[in-house]
């Protein structure tokens, strides 16, 4: 071990873990875990914490991840370049995500799961297993996508499938196989049950269509709140913003 | 201490620790602790914290528990033979829990409750205390049974309590008091505010009875979801399941 | 270091940690720290966890705090007298808060709020940015104070200010920008939409007024429940009930 982590950690010689990487206190790091160059991972966490499912194969880290502390990180999920999460987030295995994703503080991600580039959840999302999501979401505190249609069941499973660009607001509930179409935006503390049509909104418990999401102004009426793409830029990739300033102008 | 518990663990020389149990890294045993035979205890764990309530007696977990990574537990609990845990569970003094408890990851148990055998929450679910749990209930996310009519109150505490085979399901809300009557199912995101009768199914906000549970279809239209044992066995002792077959076939 | 500081812990020689404060196990205290006297550090916590904004300033906490286990304090936020917390809290930069408070287990406290007096928070409370909070609040399990009126945006966040007194019970969500007038009573479960008046209670998804909180009764029909300082004193100091019982006798 060098000095690029911590004398109190614990790692496996079995783990790579590049000599650009910082390794914080109390951090334990199981063999079966490839950790991308230049990455941080903070005090008190699990990386590679073993799965019950069989060969569920390493955990793999991207470069330039960001793992802040007390996280929980099974065997067995790929993550691209830029992963950055709060703290004391718990992801089980089987999860294949792009690059950018962003996990808030609490987040359960509950494993064999699909998230593409540039994905954000916010504080305590739960994510079900067999979830598929696009990139450009955003996920607010609270937000539980449910995956079982008449709990407790074996073979029925069916995950939420949620769209590029689609916004899920705080504590809203997603039932079970369901589709959140694209650039639509769910309210706050909504019950979705049925399919949600893109670019629309949709409130309420059971949740009902607001019409569309472009009808939403920005809080000084400057322009249509949705799709966000058109005034928020905040932290993506340049190429990214260039195309939806011309897609979304 | 050997070899069976992680050398940067902390045990008290008072805590009663099997040599064939495992003790992770990082974790903190205090004296007031008796683990059962054949568990495990993963890291950043606390056993037996200590509890204002006075004479709380030991933290009882009986054998072959399973507590995963960053849980706390108080002393003052019993908990029956294979009581599973998720990561980072909350559990507080005087609750008396039967065998088979399964605890999902993030559960906030506030303490003072029974609970009976092979009850299983999911992740993110409070128990307030005063709670009374039956057996075979399931528990899913973000559910809370709440305990005070009146918030602040002294001496008006009520607890919940749910009968067995009761099906709670994601991000409901129990006010306190009630009774949730045996095989009943509350359905996601429902607030109930009055009893629920048994075999009843009931959803939103306020709760209102959809009818008998037993009307909903399984996906495949193989029969009724509910109640569930007529067709969810998995994991339960081979003698439950058995009776299942006869009481539900 | 010395005797008042677990041997396993990390404590930066740069941190304020006067003697009589005792830190406990795996305990991870970064330089930019000054702990109050009597203070107590439970096991797994960090302190002073670096901030993203420049020149957070430091974490200072008044005297006899007592933070529990697994808990995450960021640089930058300062707190009165006698501050309490459950389990695996996590609070950001920016916060300016009172004495007495208490923050529940797996709350989330998102920084740059400020927090009056003897304000109580139970488990896992969400507190956006922008939030501001009176004296003497009561936030219960789950309660979500949001801030962007039309997520994501920059430029437009509006937190919530919650009034003296106030009452949020168990899984409400508040809308951004709102006003929770003082002595108010926002019921479980209930989307808030709109402002809320003084002395109201609200209910429902949206929520609706319900009349004055003073119409509902204590449940031995000995009074009414709100505003809750006729009956609810445990744990206030004694010139503060003097003061209750005079202005709500």
């Amino acid at each position: 071990m060098t000095d690029h982590i911590h004398p109190t950690a614990t790692v496996s010689e079995e783990a790579e873990v590049p000599e650009d990487v910082q390794v914080g206190p109390y951090t334990l790091i199981h063999g079966n875990v490839r950790v991308g160059v230049g990455s941080v991972i903070e005090s008190h966490c699990v990386l590679g914490h073993p799965s019950p499912t069989p060969n569920s194969g390493a955990l793999v880290l991207g470069p330039g991840a960001l793992i802040r502390s007390h996280s929980v990180f099974y065997e067995g999920s790929t993550f691209g370049e830029g992963l950055t999460t709060g703290h004391r987030v718990t992801v089980r295995e089987g999860i294949q995500a792009g690059s950018g994703l962003q996990i808030g503080t609490l987040c359960d991600f509950q494993g064999h799961a699909t998230i593409g580039d540039h994905v954000r959840t916010h504080s305590n999302v739960h994510i079900g297993q067999k979830s598929i999501i696009g990139s450009y979401v955003w996920i607010f505190p609270y937000v539980v996508l449910t995956n079982d249609p008449h709990p407790p069941s074996d073979g029925f499973l069916a995950g939420v499938t949620v769209e590029d660009y689609v916004v899920l607001a705080t504590m809203c509930t997603i039932l079970p196989g369901l589709n959140i179409g694209t650039r639509s935006v769910v309210a706050a503390h909504a019950l979705v049950t049925k399919n949600v049509l893109p670019d629309t909104l949709v409130a309420g418990v059971p949740a009902r269509s607001m019409g569309l999401a472009s009808r939403v102004m920005l809080g000084d009426d400057s322009g249509p709140a949705y799709p966000w793409m058109h005034h928020f830029h905040r932290g993506y990739p340049s190429a990214v913003v260039q195309r939806w300033l011309k897609e979304y102008p």
